[in-house]
């Protein structure tokens, strides 16, 4: 607008892409087909990177009378990339390059390019832009009825909403298509290749360690205190504590920033080069913030980690959901709630909160951040690890039911409930702290499994670094971080999405996806912890 | 990329976007050509504010890793707008609606809007889109080599880019077209209508009037003590106090934000409902952060009025630069450096400086805020009020001749000091201090003189309101700022760009833009504040 605005924007590039020494991240440029279609793609993901960046602005600045106009600046933005995707010129240089990626001649990152571009083609062009549209209405209006109906503990004002999701959800499948069941076109959605009856095979053990895992821990009457988490902590400090955190997890702040948001969240607006993380400060707890920023710290490691080459590619960045979630879940709880990364970062917390803390030792401090809430496992968000997974598969449960057109919303209530009591042994005292718990309904399905998988994936790679990593704890007691940050750079975050996540996870620990190491990652955990008998 | 994110964006619209009883800035929506016009351009609008983000992100949080590919979606960006703006469909659109839109039946709107339609579409088509990006990428180069250059004071360095920019700008105004000499079509991209024989018409007396005031004070002997500005003032108390003026000036902060950064600005993503300003911090000095922020606040004021019913056009907010200019020079110097204000005022400066102010009284602290630099005015953006245009006439006499042709770039930084030794009777000790002290010409020419418009828009429309508000002091020193808020609402900002900026003045004013009340203003306020004979 005037000059010092103008003057800004010129302001120079001084920092240079990076070169990695990676061929299967490495595009055949050379082929004018690949040049061709990464220029097209490169477009796309700008104007997405732009629309991500106003996401953020949204979440940590904007201000709230800019609600309506961001909207429709947004569905503007949405609009072009939904054309962009759908175009008959992206479908005209996929044609024969679908088949042509899979010669020798070209890499791994041709294909995932071609495989990624390709799929997001045929989602473009199979989901009219009116039918776009209408969701993107339908989850906004749906998300301010379920906020209203939360507030007023009155699930039937939100129940037509529920059902209008239901129902543009499984317009949405139908579009897609599937093989086996409706439900599987959601799913692959949010984790390319899953299947309900993979996620059936693979949440099935998981119900049932959890359930035995919580009775033994109850039978045993052993407990943990907590109350060293509690306390007066200034916004600031807490900040203050995070960053020194995410510095020590191997985060880079030339490359990220730290905010604040009410809902903490990771964001990339052109991996590796932008990368941010929010946290949520609670100033009684000291565990919200610290943990959601490890977490979002664990996100935003993989997305910093891709290879600069896959940049301004729809392939940088996470795998998917699923293979995200594994190491926000692994950094989180692996890591950051394990003895020995406080026996070398606890005096982060000492420094920060000295009063607070002269007195805590850091075993206090790591048995505190692992308490299993035995009989008031009530709010996923709030859920230790014992119990999490329970509450997703509950989750799981109830959706592949609504998807497939098995159950009527109205029913939904008791449902929830009864699984509450049979998996969680707790009743929910009302609605709102119940099946209107979370907020995911609004928009759709098919994307809470992704949080388990998540779990199983991150204690697989854990599996396999211990086995590389024999003192992996000593390490970790010495206040090394960079050898698994390292190591999960090299064999997994460089890649990008070059692989469908099933594949990466085999090519990561030589194993397809089990959940096996999870089953023995939380018995060994827990008992140790618990003191259980074995 | 996980559900935090997804949440966030599926945020509801609460905000209603608030319907105005204007109807020059109605549009004529039940037009077909009108309503299909209004489309087109609000999508352009939206994107637009998107990358107007991007860059208020760029210069309040952006981590310098992110500058290279940040540079790369801008660039993307950049290219669909001038695309969009050179479309056919476009063209087409307005071929019979330019004429057709002088009929009664069309509003003041739609005239503007189909105006600044037209405008846009025919630099898009008139500019090549490789010399819109040449001329990117030489911006990018030339303000490199200029930093570089003013670091080494080494004009001989900078001056091939100075070189190559004075030919670019020769090609683009050739491109733009002109009546009377090539400059003209420079200033018309900042200020429509403007040419340089009505610069020449309008500066002349300023030139002369200035240089007799700084004569006069030097001769008077008299001076101004500025110590009570100097001292140890926190940033966040001196955030606070932005904060505080802000708001008795009337900003809104529910659809804006108060941020810092290196050089203020003010920026808009959607007038009226989310404009930012940036104020740069001091820490040794009061006078910048403040003053830049009630001089953003002008800004932002300007923006926060423009009607409802033009939002997401391209004529919403302000008419031009110097129209903008007026509006942050006159909250800046006539208000924000009054005595009646900081009557009102002052104790919000004591209230969060007690310590530093307990023995300030308004008067002491107003005159401060006036100081002349007599003898050492090298800085136009440290200038005062007195000697501020002449330094934008020196750089106005000098750009007209390089862009006519009339002097070699090597010629220049002669050129330069002797202008400075006979306006300002200084002369630079370096070129860095001299001919290389902005950053403008590293981009282009014609952006200058619309400073100065400014000030003289300013004075006129200051005149206006001691007219309509003969009590204006009085209230003022009763700490009222709404009367000339809402006036200028009413007035100005409201009617965003409907009309050339000399058709505005003249509309606010009853008069032509002219220099006769700036040069009542300006001999009036320093006669007193210098005590000076009559």
């Amino acid at each position: 607008m005037h000059i010092e605005h103008i003057e800004r924007m010129e302001s120079p590039q001084t920092t240079m892409l990076k070169q990695e020494q990676m061929t299967t991240s490495d595009f055949t440029r050379s082929d004018t087909r690949i040049s061709e279609l990464l220029n097209y793609l490169q477009e796309i993901e700008d104007l997405k990177a732009l629309g991500d960046l106003a996401d953020w602005d949204q979440n940590t600045a904007m201000p709230n009378g800019a609600t309506a106009i961001r909207g429709k600046q947004m569905a503007t933005l949405r609009g072009l990339l939904h054309e962009r995707w759908a175009s008959p010129q992206l479908g005209n240089m996929l044609v024969a390059l679908c088949d042509d990626v899979q010669q020798n001649a070209f890499t791994d990152a041709d294909r995932g390019l071609v495989r990624k571009a390709q799929r997001e083609y045929e989602q473009g062009t199979k989901l009219p832009r009116s039918l776009v549209e209408e969701m993107t209405r339908t989850g906004f209006d749906s998300f301010e009825a379920w906020r209203r109906a939360r507030k007023q503990n009155d699930f039937a004002t939100f129940a037509p909403w529920l059902k209008r999701t239901v129902s543009l959800q499984r317009e949405v499948a139908d579009l897609l298509g599937y093989t086996e069941t409706r439900y599987d076109a959601l799913l692959d959605n949010y984790e390319p290749g899953l299947t309900a009856s993979k996620v059936d095979a693979l949440f099935a053990p998981v119900r049932d360690i959890s359930k035995n895992m919580l009775q033994r821990i109850k039978a045993s009457g052993n407990t943990i205190d907590d109350t060293c988490l509690q306390g007066d902590f200034s916004t600031e400090k807490q900040l203050s504590l995070s960053e020194k955190i995410l510095r020590a997890m191997g985060y880079d702040f030339d490359r990220g920033q730290l905010a604040q948001s009410p809902h903490p969240f990771t964001t990339s607006f052109g991996s590796p080069f932008d990368v941010r993380v929010t946290t949520r400060i609670d100033n009684h707890l000291l565990q919200p913030a610290l943990m959601a920023s490890i977490h979002e710290g664990g996100h935003a490691l993989y997305e910093q980690g891709s290879s600069a080459t896959l940049v301004r590619t729809p392939i940088a960045g996470g795998a998917s959901m699923g293979a995200h979630e594994s190491q926000s879940r692994m950094w989180e709880n692996a890591i950051g709630r394990s003895l020995p990364f406080w026996q070398s970062h606890f005096a982060l917390v000492q420094e920060t909160f000295p009063a607070e803390f002269a007195q805590v030792d850091p075993t206090t401090f790591a048995r505190a951040l692992n308490k299993v809430q035995l009989n008031d496992s009530l709010i996923r968000v709030e859920a230790d690890e014992v119990t999490y997974n329970l509450h997703i598969i509950i989750r799981f449960e109830l959706e592949k039911m609504l998807v497939n057109g098995d159950v009527a919303v109205e029913s939904l209530p008791r449902l929830w409930n009864e699984k509450y009591q049979e998996y969680l042994g707790v009743t929910p005292p009302t609605d709102a702290d119940g099946v209107m718990q979370d907020m995911h309904w609004t928009f759709g399905f098919g994307y809470f499994p992704t949080y388990t998988l998540g779990n199983l994936y991150g204690a697989q790679i854990l599996h396999k670094l211990y086995t590389v990593f024999p003192d992996f704890d000593e390490k970790l007691a010495q206040g090394n971080t960079a050898f698994v940050h390292d190591w999960m750079r090299e064999h997994m975050y460089s890649v990008g999405a070059i692989y469908l996540p099933e594949t990466l996870i085999e090519r990561i620990t030589g194993e397809k996806p089990n959940s096996r190491y999870f089953e023995q990652y939380l018995t060994s955990k827990f008992e140790t912890l618990y003191n259980l008998p074995r």
